[in-house]
């Protein structure tokens, strides 16, 4: 069985957490029996700074071959971020159709929350955020621009078939654990999209009557996953909201280093694309000090998606296994002082 | 010097809250020689149940007159979140052009943070929030309702003169404080309205060449509230995203029971109004043991704005008095098992 696989490294860390996984991926393809090729795109800010584009024009036509496609980073310094998110990675979420943005929050054993009493175990959720439509839609623009009396106006807008194939994932993922799903709103004040949204949560959750259903307002929902992270089970989210609680997810479970995501297109149609969900990390760059993990995990997700579920489900172990283990070496994110090189290394004789 | 007051205790916990400010006005009016007349006005949700509106058609030319507008909570189960406030709350704030929306999260002394390693002192930040258009403008509809392929639009509306007038704000505040400004923005995603929010913070912060600007996305500022909360100064926000940051401002301080907010009419043609953070809490209605710090410090800042700075400065040293002191009653959501009528009267007592 082969693979083919894009990574684009991109900017800051990207590189950096993209070569670490280069031996994972020997390793498991080698054990598992299964042939990957994965070819790099050097695509991002540094190619913007020099030729006044992030990737070529027929860049999405380039990647659509491909099984999946692996992402490190995107963001400059020197490059507005409007910019490098929306010559990048925004087009070939929407672009692929990528709808669902699968993300864990998962608390390790042996890794710290910033959350006092919580321990690893504690937390375990997942966020199904929706990904190529709501308040990310590039709608809108500005009247009398320069007059002083300018204004502005960005639309959100709620597809029947975007938010209906979000909200069903997310059911039938609760069927898979423990059968709970809460819903983010912000109906009070945003009664156009919100109800709307509330509505078709209502109507999905009619075929899944095993289901639980709570809906939350997402102001309530941030704070909750600080109060009480631990009684999550599914959430489904809107674009801007699941970005927002997937960065507090992130947060609360002990690192950005360590929270892996997955952007899928349902159809099978065009590529799946797997990233940290951290940023690129500007200060720490070049350091080799950042996190792998994330990256790893996401990569873990990939294989999953391609039907190598064991290959999968051996790095996601790998990982566990490295957490639990107080002396193994950690990134400075994790309280340690360890090397990229170095987690890596350790993690391949887990493996 | 006589001040009047509207008091709209409002839904669920609200009467309870407000209740228990009357003793507290009466001391600090008659020590501070002046006279403050509350007047109450029952609307809400039970209001709408009953009749099917949740205040009088005349009500906001009712409340016109007064000096300042105290409100309790509102919320009700058995009323759809969009009806309780935007037939209520949200035509007061966006009818007075309350465009200030200032919420300050203070870690006080003998105050438990859920964030580890977090004491009394440490988090101390004020949040300026938008406060009547943005996110929550009344803009946008559904097309093809029923009919299986709907589409819900929801526009954010940003004028130059709401976002230079709460960026201003932001910035005359910060003066008199550490001198630092956090502007929270998610410009890569919603380049058109958040890049024009960014270009009005360059604009005005030319104005105060001693203030410092940070730009923070919302999902970073997100989890650097629990990361490095101690790290603000004032931070200033959109409509949405000062909803959500000063929902997990309240929660980081210890508790949604502390925490108050202004609602501010710069102009003066208009009352402003004062409110706790917190919605009506059905689960503990009745109880009484609603915290009602958050209602009384709400009532400073009203004492502040209505010019009698000796008597807000009274009550809230008086609370600050009263959290420090570890063998004083505490409602429950502080850990302790103290009545809201117990911990006024202790309150009283430090007046
Ligand atoms: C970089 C940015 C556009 C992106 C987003 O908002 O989706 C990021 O924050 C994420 O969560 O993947
Ligand atoms: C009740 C709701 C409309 C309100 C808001 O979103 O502004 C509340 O959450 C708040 O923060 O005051």
């Amino acid at each position: 069985m082969v693979h083919e696989v894009a990574s684009i490294p991109g900017d800051g860390i990207g590189p950096e957490v993209i070569d670490a996984v280069q031996p994972v991926f020997d390793d498991v393809s080698e054990r598992f029996g299964f042939h990957l090729e994965l070819v790099r795109y050097d695509w991002g800010s540094e190619r913007y700074l020099e030729s006044g584009s992030m990737m070529p024009d027929d860049g999405l036509d380039e990647l659509a071959g491909y099984d999946a496609i692996l992402l490190g980073a995107v963001g400059h310094p020197d490059v507005p971020d409007h910019v490098t998110l929306n010559n990048l990675l925004l087009p070939i979420r929407k672009g692929f159709d990528q709808a669902i943005c699968k993300r864990p929050a998962i608390l390790f054993d042996g890794v710290e929350s910033p959350l006092e009493g919580y321990n690893g175990g504690d937390i375990d959720f997942v966020v199904y955020r929706e990904n190529t439509e709501g308040e990310y839609a590039d709608m809108g623009g500005q009247e009398h621009p320069g007059h002083g009396h300018e204004v502005a106006v960005q639309s959100a807008v709620f597809t029947r078939t975007g938010t209906e194939r979000i909200v069903r994932a997310a059911f039938e993922a609760a069927t898979e654990r423990e059968g709970r799903v809460t819903s983010i709103t912000k109906s009070n004040a945003q009664a156009h999209s919100m109800v709307f949204w509330d509505q078709i949560v209502e109507d999905v959750s009619a075929e899944y009557p095993d289901v639980t259903v709570e809906r939350l307002l997402v102001d309530a929902a941030s704070m909750d996953f600080i109060r009480r992270p631990e009684e999550f089970d599914i959430v489904v989210a809107s674009n801007l909201f699941g970005d927002i609680l997937t960065d507090i997810g992130a947060i609360i479970t002990g690192s950005m280093g360590l929270a892996p995501s997955a952007n899928i297109n349902v159809s099978g149609e065009y590529p799946s694309m797997f990233e940290p969900v951290h940023g690129s990390a500007p200060d720490i760059v070049g350091d080799g000090v950042a996190n792998p993990l994330a990256t790893i995990l996401s990569a873990a997700m990939l294989f999953d998606h391609l039907g190598e579920t064991e290959a999968g489900d051996a790095v996601w172990s790998a990982v566990t296994d490295q957490l639990a283990d107080s002396d193994a070496p950690r990134t400075p994110d994790l309280g340690g002082s360890a090397a990229t090189a170095q987690v890596v290394a350790d993690l391949r004789t887990r493996l």
